[in-house]
């Protein structure tokens, strides 16, 4: 494997300190990095960001990417950096995480429920005036209502629609009648609406995908004009994700997309296939764990550092060695991934191997940290400082 | 629901500050928590540390058991309180955590490979000179040996043995090879071995569990005794699970059990049967997760908090609802479940539920800190300091 010296030789505690601080430029090469270690491809991370984002651009739409996949407020200022309108957040927790690391637009998209989400919501809004929260129910309305007139705040909400996948209120005359209960409400200004059709996103064969998310974000469109025939104003609907960024786009009346793996890329996402092929490739592969080999039992089979609290284990598909079949990764408990064997084949104990992840959001929040690489080099250290925020 | 008045009413981010700084004796509740929050029931948890404790003592063997279940300092010093001698740590990265804290008695499981981690080991050691570290590698022996002596320290080292799973030297030859090395050199000392047969620990049934530990394990018995034929001490032989802890207490030679779920418990290991049933019911269940309903978004479901971060997914079975199986958990994702009702069925929005886990150990590594309940209350604020430490 290919090795760059650096300045010079540290120890592993140098290197735990200098990746604490995060003063690694010019000192920290990958192979210093303790394994399991989370890295980014900077090139391909970059490149992904500069398409998405000028993607979206040039449809005309706003940018207001998911930060539940990155959960790093190094990245959510980037992707502002980058034209986005601020990230979404899937919890209240995230987005004061976020918030309090200075991420600015925050979309919380999903409802604020109970006495104490809505006074810890209250404190959000009051340090972030511009945060969307979204509501799906009346009654969840006057709450939060209630608490913002006694704050002496108004919050900015959106109409969460079910959409045929995870939350939400029935699109058209239901979401109408909650629509007009946030109109009629003295310190909820409506921001619009939010539609995630998660079934659209994963949906493999871009023509299938197309018509399933069609399908599903016909009626958000059909429910944002019905409010503002009764005049009520909507100026958002988001929706959107890595998987039909370039299909809502192109639907009429959707104002905002907020996808999220498009970042990290994954397994997951490689199969869905892409426009113009089987495999999707619009986006790079950026996201890998390193995993060290620790045993090497038996002359098939080489043991690594990296099990289940290394990689999220949600798809029914394991990591995928970066460099291809060679080396077939097999999940062997908590703290440990097999490599099975031929006759004579490396790798070596201390060998390091990287691999490709299965799914991004629920690997990247086993870590606390992503180390951003540029060749062999670490550039920076970013603390995944929403990790564990789903409350 | 069963409410707990608690002695006044606190505000969300009140309730964040005293989860916070851990002052929550006589003030927060258990409906206080934000949602998703990983409890332990003290009382189950108690019976099941006084059981495990109580079985290996009156069994004459030592009790080190494995903090990679728990990863919480307040946890290893309740167990050393009730007599272990110790604790286990997967990584090196987790002994360390532990040791900042104060724990004592540490055993690494895992084989410290590679210079940097090997300078690691070595300030480890420093703090605590009773650290035990293991190697399954004549070679890694001379550099853990080579660092030892320069820093002027004796590291003690058990030999990691393949015993069908996980990582190791075979045992036998190829392991008393390894011991002699070990012995021969100056800056080691010989602790004895650790077999680790994860195959036997989950196989179903009793009798075929004994059958499979007791056929990994003699191996492991019988290389203690070739060292000690050939003059080397070997006072450890440290095994066992919580699967195999009354057959392995059984096996003569076999001088310390190392499990970790016993404290938990999990749906994965109710379902490997007892000695004297199908239910494995040796321990009580302590741990589980609370959601709260945040969408209703048609009359047959639920949507509730809690999804792939929540919960680990790497067992083929769902959380299931503490009261039974009324409400069926379905994972929906990164951050929700689902629960399909029947007609008429609450729970209505804002209600909790509280899930049993499929699996401890991983889905402990996805929370920052537990919560200790006893009742409806909450006693302490356990923080899982080693989370994330897979390094």
């Amino acid at each position: 494997m290919a090795s760059i010296s650096t300045v010079r030789t540290y120890t592993g505690p140098e290197i735990d300190r200098m990746l604490e601080s995060g003063d690694v430029r010019g000192k920290v090469s990958k192979n210093d990095l303790p394994t399991p270690a989370l890295i980014v491809d900077l090139d391909a991370f970059e490149d992904n960001c500069r398409k998405m984002a000028g993607f979206v651009r040039g449809a005309g739409r706003a940018f207001r990417p998911h930060a539940k996949t990155h959960k790093c407020p190094a990245i959510a200022k980037y992707l502002i950096s980058q034209g986005a309108v601020g990230v979404c957040a899937a919890r209240l927790s995230e987005a004061a995480a976020l918030a309090a690391h200075g991420v600015t637009g925050l979309l919380v998209t999903t409802a604020v429920i109970g006495r104490q989400k809505i006074e810890r919501a209250i404190a959000l809004g009051a340090m972030r005036p511009e945060t969307i929260f979204v509501v799906d129910d009346a009654e969840n309305a006057r709450r939060l209502n209630e608490a913002a007139s006694a704050a002496g705040l108004t919050l900015h909400v959106a109409i969460d629609l079910f959409v045929g996948n995870r939350t939400g209120v029935a699109p058209l005359a239901p979401a109408v009648a909650v629509g007009e209960v946030i109109d009629g409400l003295s310190n909820l200004r409506l921001a619009g609406i939010q539609a995630y059709a998660g079934q659209a996103s994963h949906t493999v064969g871009f023509e299938n995908r197309k018509l399933v998310s069609i399908e599903a974000m016909t009626p958000a469109v059909e429910t944002r004009r019905m409010l503002e025939r009764k005049g009520i104003p909507c100026p958002l609907l988001s929706g959107g994700s890595t998987g039909t960024y370039n299909i809502d786009a192109a639907i009429d009346g959707i104002t905002e997309l907020q996808p999220g793996s498009f970042l990290f890329m994954d397994l997951d996402y490689s199969r869905i296939g892409g426009q113009s092929g089987e495999i999707y490739d619009d986006f790079r592969n950026a996201l890998f764990v390193i995993a060290t080999v620790v045993s090497r039992p038996k002359a098939d089979l080489a043991v690594v550092d990296a099990g289940y609290k290394a990689f999220s284990t949600d798809r029914p598909f394991p990591p995928r060695w970066r460099g291809g079949a060679e080396y077939p990764y097999g999940f062997a408990g908590d703290e440990h991934g097999r490599i099975a064997l031929k006759d004579g084949q490396s790798p070596r104990t201390g060998d390091r191997l990287e691999f490709i992840i299965p799914h991004c959001d629920p690997t990247v929040n086993l870590y606390d940290r992503i180390y951003a690489v540029r060749g062999e080099q670490v550039e920076a250290v970013w603390p995944v400082a929403a990790r564990g925020c789903s409350q």
